[in-house]
């Protein structure tokens, strides 16, 4: 089955922005709607760390996604397509996407990857050895695990994600981090969309309608490649689209290298916007026609204390930091207008004390908050988009 | 205000089993009804680990208690009483109970008299020098937070419970460890009176009406000295009474303790065990005449992966570790029979994965179960004395 004969998918703009390329949509998967713009949270091993699925769906979430490359080693998809698949294996009923296991193959065997997509510097201490090889028919990796050799090729990243089963899958791709040439990027590029090629007609092989498949995008910071790719991208039915690889070394760069790309991908499809979660980010993405986001941040930062927040004024940063002794004495929640379950229940101070503690409920009660918050910000975009008030809700969120 | 009138405050026997001392009744608090027997969960550092007091609460869980000893040091009992107190600062609107810091100083100082109090060996391995010095006057500590020097006494303890607020305090007492000999023992229990008195009577200067006390038994394994203790506190009007100090050194001897002991408190008033909590531990307390017990195995065992469950042959242990690797694959849930949230939703298989994945969510879940299952024991054991019937189901959860 291709995807535009798919009955259990469909993607709908109910909304334009006049004033930038922002849109409000819905996208519809055989576990439920996303309205869009959306976050999608990390639960990379089959789980959000420290949050049930009960706790993040209880603080609005409309769709996570897991990593294929943890999955595939431990516990191997096999284990999870025998208990069910996904959404039964982990409990969590809604839409779900599954990334190709490319990204992290990539970004352990070249560096961090990670940083240098938002243009942090490369430092070769982030190397590893577990990317033993890259050829056209894959990518030869160790396991982190336990150390053996696998292959992972386009047709076997679809058929791990099959066994997943998530509704949302992505083709595998080269994620070729910030510091290589334009030739090499070229070069990969080219790479990526025969592979971008096989693991289309491995799905449409396979595929049995409960699955959508989307395209991704590379090309790094060079414009004339980018178009070839979201040319690419365009020419094969894929559902949806992504924008990966190297998106530059500054926020500048990021933005730039985001508007154009978007800008020249079909317009009838949702495009995600791979690893990219900052309030302001997300705030310029959706301006630039980004229906989707994901990222670990918010969930990160909470392990770290760091609990989102609506600037007070603009000099703050984009989250208070919980360990700090002012915390300590504060009764009043992380947010007085937030309505999660932490913010309902729990004070900065007693928030404070587990940290000092080192109590993991913690990193729970604050990652409820973080994904609340980040729910809430989308919510509230969709509700600005709808009333072509954006730039003057990016004013309040951001000050 | 003392103990004897205050309406707040009450325990009423309501059924007494033919065959042994096992009773049921209700303490009624200024929180909350607690139906007994009960166990009493270890919120140590105002939190269960890993569990949400909302999650604790689904479980089925009555009471729980926190630590003087770690709350005196971090957050500092002012923060606490500043946030509204223990109830308000950790959202636990049910009866509380806190001890009186003397178990983990003494634990700490004298060695592990955790491990002693339950018959396991002595090792000077486990001495520090936190304890610094034992005077009438109360016990001198290095915090474990800072190494800053402390006092605890009498008079402090009721003290910082009072600042805590939790609905049922405890008197300072020392508690011996098991390798000590008879005369220490004696000694350390005269001194125990006295200093119980002395928090009898700060209590009864200071208390509002919100709080109950418990006096503590001590005398290590010598009925003499049990039965000292026992008309020492009978002789007190405590509201209720907790079994304390070393229960000698195996099971055999335990029971024996716990058993003229018990019998030997005014028995209109309720009695705690302290720190027992094995499965086949409280079906012989409660047959002695123990009311409610604390423990933190419940939810340590939850940290290691271990998992409550009723025994399916006699050889079993009174758990499962979902560690081991015949669970990799097993989609059923810990207990079939099971109502909490983790049954409901999970399988072992997922658990087993969460646990090698070194994901947290595995300590929440699997404590949620241990919880749910202590609730569920502790239910049936009040059914069954409701029916005269403790043997049968002694029969049935330890085969």
């Amino acid at each position: 089955m291709t995807q535009n004969n798919n009955p259990q998918f469909n993607f709908k703009i109910l909304k334009r922005s006049s004033k930038s390329r922002a849109r409000l949509g819905k996208i519809t998967t055989p576990h439920g709607v996303i309205d869009t713009p959306s976050f999608i949270f990390c639960a990379t091993k089959a789980s959000i760390k420290g949050v049930t699925t009960q706790q993040v769906e209880e603080a609005g979430t409309q769709i996570i996604l897991s990593n294929t490359y943890h999955l595939m080693l431990q516990p191997g998809e096999e284990i999870v397509k025998n208990a069910g698949k996904l959404h039964k294996f982990m409990n969590w009923d809604k839409p779900m996407l599954t990334d190709s296991g490319g990204f992290q193959i990539f970004s352990l065997g070249h560096g961090s990857v990670a940083q240098e997509i938002k243009g942090r510097r490369f430092t070769s201490e982030g190397r590893n050895k577990t990317l033993l090889k890259i050829t056209e028919e894959g990518a030869i990796f160790r396991a982190y695990t336990d150390g053996r050799k696998h292959l992972l090729t386009p047709e076997r990243s679809i058929q791990v994600q099959q066994a997943l089963g998530a509704d949302l899958i992505v083709v595998l791709d080269e994620c070729t981090p910030f510091h290589v040439s334009k030739h090499y990027t070229r070069k990969s590029m080219e790479m990526s969309h025969r592979w971008g090629q096989r693991s289309f007609d491995e799905f449409t092989r396979t595929n049995d309608g409960s699955q959508a498949l989307y395209g991704i995008i590379q090309g790094g910071v060079y414009e004339d490649l980018r178009k070839e790719s979201c040319d690419f991208v365009n020419s094969l039915p894929f559902f949806g689209h992504a924008i990966g690889g190297s998106l530059g070394e500054n926020k500048d760069q990021m933005k730039e290298v985001v508007d154009y790309s978007a800008k020249l991908l079909d317009e009838r499809r949702p495009i995600h916007l791979l690893g990219i979660g900052g309030i302001s980010d997300i705030f310029y993405g959706v301006k630039a026609g980004i229906d989707t986001f994901d990222c670990v941040h918010p969930t990160r930062l909470a392990r770290h204390g760091g609990a989102l927040a609506k600037r007070k004024q603009s000099s703050d940063k984009e989250h208070i930091n919980l360990r700090n002794s002012q915390y300590r004495i504060d009764t009043t929640p992380i947010e007085s207008d937030c309505n999660c379950h932490t913010c309902n229940n729990y004070s900065k101070s007693y928030l404070h004390h587990l940290l000092k503690a080192q109590e993991l409920i913690a990193l729970t009660l604050i990652s409820i908050h973080n994904i609340a918050f980040m729910n809430r910000l989308l919510s509230a975009i969709r509700g600005a988009i709808q009333t072509d008030s954006l730039d003057d809700l990016q004013k309040e969120w951001l000050l």
